[in-house]
């Protein structure tokens, strides 16, 4: 179950989610917070976001449990405080009647320092997420939780230890900041708390210039695929890792954390190679027609990340980065392939 | 683009027709007449129906030629006279600027003798179809786009020409109709007219009982990739068969001709293996849980179609059928492998 914004056109909020989901075999339902005839990079956009009413409206065919259970529920782009508070209270319930559905909460609100929701939607996605089980900020969404900046490697393990004492988040992926030794790089951390115990691990890959949007929707969802590929049968176990109580053979846990450390790398490969497929088209069209350059509208339309054309990428369980662990000092420790 | 009705869960309308293209590689963009919680079959379905301004608002951010050409417009479920008129004046006016794309008009309107759409949505739809290059009619549409029952061999070949003959449509295809021979079977009827000379040709499957929704927006998705596929660069020139005074070799003719008889085979082939998985499904359901047929709501959701789980039998070109022309008198004339 997805809430995330809707575009006709391109490849952004659910339209970069939903297509690599069902590609990795999960039947998704899609729940639209806005719908839009492109994403709003274009410059000119027509649609609306949707009323209360709307999503409330919609919310009420789906709450039949006869539906069956959700194995997860995804949400994203939620422009507003009251569609977030219908959404919210929607996931929470859903959550309590079925205590082992995942709810992977992207807390999209802003990137490079600019806000793209309404201030009060910070405010409520801190309250919101000790019932998540899974988060993935960027940088400065990681920021605006943790309340200090993350721009390397000792404010993110900060920010992420301090997410989970915050929040009790058993899962949270910074899903990139600026590598401080190498400026062609970044870094993506994450870090899986098993009761009190957490080993945050991080990866190192290229930077592609470029601006390209729909990345962090199209991460999220190969995040939820390939972390239950990887796990296995412990994936629902997720939802109970933040007891201290938890019933786990530490076996069974290094299953999980090993599953998930391989996850998180191969999302950053599939990644890494879905945007390299859309720069290189970019390139080309623009070597083609170089006015391109000129035009936002045919410019925002040649970087649509490749998503239809990149089936075989999405698809492989690949991982070829390589892993390394944060030591408590925030500084490397050991170096792992995945 | 395509211009159908969305549901967040379940598989019918839009949800039945993007991820089959997108699997063949095809990028859509999608527009929705409607946008229900589930499909109508439910007995309880939430959600509305777009007005005219939703639709409105959303063509105007796609009209910007900017965004590509389109190689087709696909038309599906529009319920009513408003919207069929704001959505068919943008098909006529896009085609008038880019005459190579193909609009595939599904005119839904009903199936065994019950409308559901408006009434008038059908007169719209015989002055729209002069516009179209490929209709796809179940055998009910046919027969309120000819004015006769469509019901056996005969009958069905009658309305081919009738509708070749008065809409000057290119291409018809009876999806679906009675085999007057054999009550376990059914037969697909379909011809390309170029100038004036067309050959009926048709198929013959295995009915599979049960109630299944989303079947004609599979099957009109797939014949658009499917026809793409086997006639390769000639695709656009359905757009041109209309004419007296077509520019093409007879070896092109011949290949336009093999092409779409082989593509409407393999979509008879894909879509006889999605329903068998789906019936399968189904049936592994009910015996699990044979309350399942007391339940509405729950036997509408096991027999959903199984789309994302059928995803080789989408993505195959192989056709199984063997294809039979009907001569001009209506009674099979050669056999022939497709």
């Amino acid at each position: 179950m997805f809430f995330q914004s809707a575009v006709c056109h391109g490849y952004a909020g659910n339209r970069a989610a939903t297509f690599p989901l069902q590609l990795l075999g999960w039947d998704v339902d899609v729940l639209p917070t806005v719908h839009f005839s492109n994403h709003l990079a274009y410059g000119s956009t027509h649609g609306k976001v949707y009323s209360s009413e709307d999503v409330s409206s919609l919310l009420k065919g789906l709450e039949n449990d006869s539906m069956g259970a959700y194995d997860a529920i995804l949400t994203g782009y939620i422009p507003n405080e009251n569609i977030l508070d219908i959404v919210s209270e929607f996931a929470i319930a859903y959550k309590q009647r079925h205590p082992n559905t995942i709810w992977l909460m992207d807390p999209v609100m802003g990137d490079e320092g600019r806000m793209y929701v309404e201030d009060n939607v910070r405010n409520k996605y801190q309250q919101l997420l000790a019932m998540a089980d899974i988060i993935t900020p960027n940088a400065y969404e990681a920021q605006l939780l943790a309340g200090f900046p993350v721009e390397d490697m000792k404010s993110a393990k900060a920010a992420i230890n301090a997410i989970h004492t915050r929040y009790h988040i058993p899962i949270v992926v910074i899903t990139s900041f600026a590598d401080s030794d190498d400026e062609e790089k970044l870094r993506c951390m994450a870090s899986m708390k098993i009761g009190n115990s957490c080993q945050p691990f991080y990866f190192i890959f290229d930077y592609i210039s470029g601006f390209f949007t729909g990345t962090g929707d199209l991460f999220a969802s190969m995040l939820l695929a390939k972390t239950a590929h990887a796990v296995g049968d412990l994936f629902h176990k997720i939802t109970e890792l933040r007891s201290n109580d938890i019933q786990l053979s530490s076996d069974d846990k290094q299953r999980l954390r090993q599953g998930f450390e391989s996850a998180v790398g191969q999302v950053l490969t599939s990644m890494h190679k879905v945007i390299t497929n859309t720069k290189e088209y970019l390139d080309a069209q623009v070597s083609k027609d170089p006015s391109l350059l000129n035009n936002q509208f045919l410019l925002n339309n040649a970087r649509e990340l490749r998503i239809i054309q990149s089936q075989q990428e999405i698809q492989s369980y690949e991982c070829s980065l390589p892993l390394y662990y944060a030591d408590p000092e925030g500084v490397e420790e050991g170096l792992k392939g995945c």
